[in-house]
């Protein structure tokens, strides 16, 4: 295997693993950081890294357009690049070409789109998806696929998971095979158990190094999702790693978990500090709202991280206020080192075989609410 | 004397000094990054202390506005609410309140204006100046002067001088002496040899733990600057610090330093970095610029900086078109990093008697221009 990959302990239907890369392991269950545009929005990569992430992700759509992948290759990959020291796993391109790209038009061979920047028009196929994600030196490749909306017709389904298993196939066979880097191959079906299940068994049969969970996080509610998770993730091979793109909440990160998966990426934890959201043990905080202006105490009073060691609600209230850098910096980096500190806590208590206790626990405490205000 | 500063070496007129303060000393000549709002913009307190700035300066206008005096002292002062380890120099809030306030009106008691933030009305006087200061628990405080644009008609300087001269002992009166803190008076008076003079000796039968320069870096040219500081700087003491405020290119300082200053603060190597222009050795680039976008070579290639170090002008200049903050963080950095080092070789070469060579040097090489493009 190209990807080694070791499930050390598991409880129940949840797994601790050792996904090995030529940059370097990843202790799952993981949360990977979205990194669009060769950087972590605000980070150094060294701070990033010091939030406990081991693995970034990357946006072969932003990518290609800017700077564009040759330029990324002969600049030395994006690793070299952004000067990030670990593996990287870059998305196909075909999710954002749906979401942000004008014009789109899907056929067999691929799609064709302009660019949300200036209108440009590129083409993305299989093949060329690929050769993106090699360009920019992805640890972890991903198949092109066609993601849909949800709700969707079962017919509309149907066709995008055909087309995403012969786009599998096309990048499987072009997808240069060596120690260290592996292909994902993508689950679609909507939320139809029976597409669910063909594309599964069909992607089981082309044997990739990694399973990915795709077509959620895509407006359905949290208990759809993990419907098709449940009925989904028993038919992937157990040896392989399990991904579930694009979700998400720590609740949807806890519960996932719990059903066997293994990576997760999101926008969440990043996005959420550039807009004063802070994820703390006592649920959500919005850090512009007025309570915190004179409040000397951290955004989470029980968080080792750096903003919290050193800085008080206060401070990062004015800085919003403000509309300082340092703001957005400063919670970004305490978002990425809660969200890590939910996956310890998992990779522990999966190693413990006491996941249900950890649940349980991080449940009630994510209902308490905020801290009471000072006296 | 509550600030003691010592001359360990002298050039000519140029000194090398040292200003011991509460919270540390600072090597003289010295660079003062602002910190406007209570953070160096982008920049975590390390990151600038780091690139060798010993002593910050924080915005009185700025910050009485927001979060407040009373705010920011509740919480512990200015260096605890931003956790910066040295010492502060605050500005006294009257240059900003002649810049950015709407409707001011100024007169003997002081300047009354409305915020450009909310339109609220504020009364500064000269004895609030010092108390905010004092809240915000500035190591270096400065009187509250009215400082005017130039060109200016003599009977308007000299005016604004007296003004300011009434301003500074009534700053006296009310200034808390201590140890580890002081208080510095203002020289104004235009470009006028005769108001200089007069505004320099009654500064100095008033006894200031040091003195500024004022009413430069508003418009003039630079050779009326040093005309300025060639008349003034002599009539100061010569055991007490000399700050030039709002100043300004590396050229500037060089030519500063020769004629006897300690001391400087100025936006431009911050600014800058934020409008993607890097001062280096061989003069100032815009990142921006197209000739960047493949060049894997460092903003400077004799820079120690963690942004030289570790990163190409390529992807500054990707970070920059792509609008990512990354871009800023990294190029403030760098050019903090490169104004510490002008400091450092300057306060090095009046140590070994070397101050014409290094500015003939340096002059020399920040003409070359930028690198030649690579073949």
């Amino acid at each position: 295997m190209n990807l080694p990959f070791e499930i050390l302990a598991t409880d129940g239907t949840a797994r601790r693993g050792h996904l090995a890369t030529a940059h370097g392991h990843v202790d799952t269950p993981a949360f990977m950081p979205v990194g669009t545009l060769g950087t972590v929005k605000g980070l150094l990569p060294e701070q990033v890294a010091a939030s406990g992430a081991q693995i970034l992700l990357g946006n072969t759509y932003h990518l290609m357009l800017r700077p564009g992948a040759e330029r990324v290759a002969r600049l030395g990959g994006l690793r070299r690049f952004m000067d990030w020291k670990g593996p990287i796993l870059t998305d196909s391109g075909g999710f954002q070409v749906m979401s942000l790209a004008k014009l789109r038009k899907l056929d067999e061979q691929g799609v064709t789109f302009k660019s949300h920047l200036d209108g440009s028009l590129h083409h993305l196929t299989p093949e060329r998806s690929i050769e993106i994600q090699d360009l920019l030196d992805a640890n972890i490749t991903m198949q092109l696929d066609e993601c849909i909306g949800l709700p969707a017709p079962r017919r509309e389904a149907e066709r995008a998971m055909h087309l995403s298993l012969r786009w599998a196939e096309r990048c499987k066979k072009v997808f240069r095979e060596r120690a260290g880097y592996g292909l994902f191959g993508i689950v679609q079906g909507g939320v139809d158990k029976a597409l669910r299940k063909e594309s599964a068994l069909a992607l089981k049969d082309m044997s990739f190094d990694g399973y990915a969970v795709g077509g959620l996080a895509v407006g359905e509610p949290q208990e759809v999702m993990l419907e098709v998770l449940d009925f989904t993730l028993p038919l992937l091979p157990a040896d392989r790693p399990r991904y579930l793109m694009g979700v998400g909440t720590p609740d949807d990160l806890v519960k996932a978990v719990m059903r066997g998966v293994d990576m997760f990426d999101c926008v969440l934890p990043t996005r959420s500090g550039r807009t004063a959201r802070g994820y703390t043990r006592r649920g959500v905080i919005n850090l512009r709202n007025a309570r915190h202006r004179d409040d000397p105490r951290s955004i989470d009073p029980d968080c080792p991280c750096p903003t919290c060691s050193r800085w008080s609600r206060a401070y990062v209230h004015h800085l919003f206020r403000a509309e300082e850098m340092l703001g957005s910096i400063l919670l970004t980096l305490h978002n990425l080192y809660y969200y890590q500190e939910v996956m310890a806590g998992l990779r522990k208590a999966i190693e413990a075989g006491k996941l249900e206790d950890f649940a349980t626990a991080f449940f009630e405490q994510q209902a308490t609410g905020d801290l009471p205000p000072l006296g």
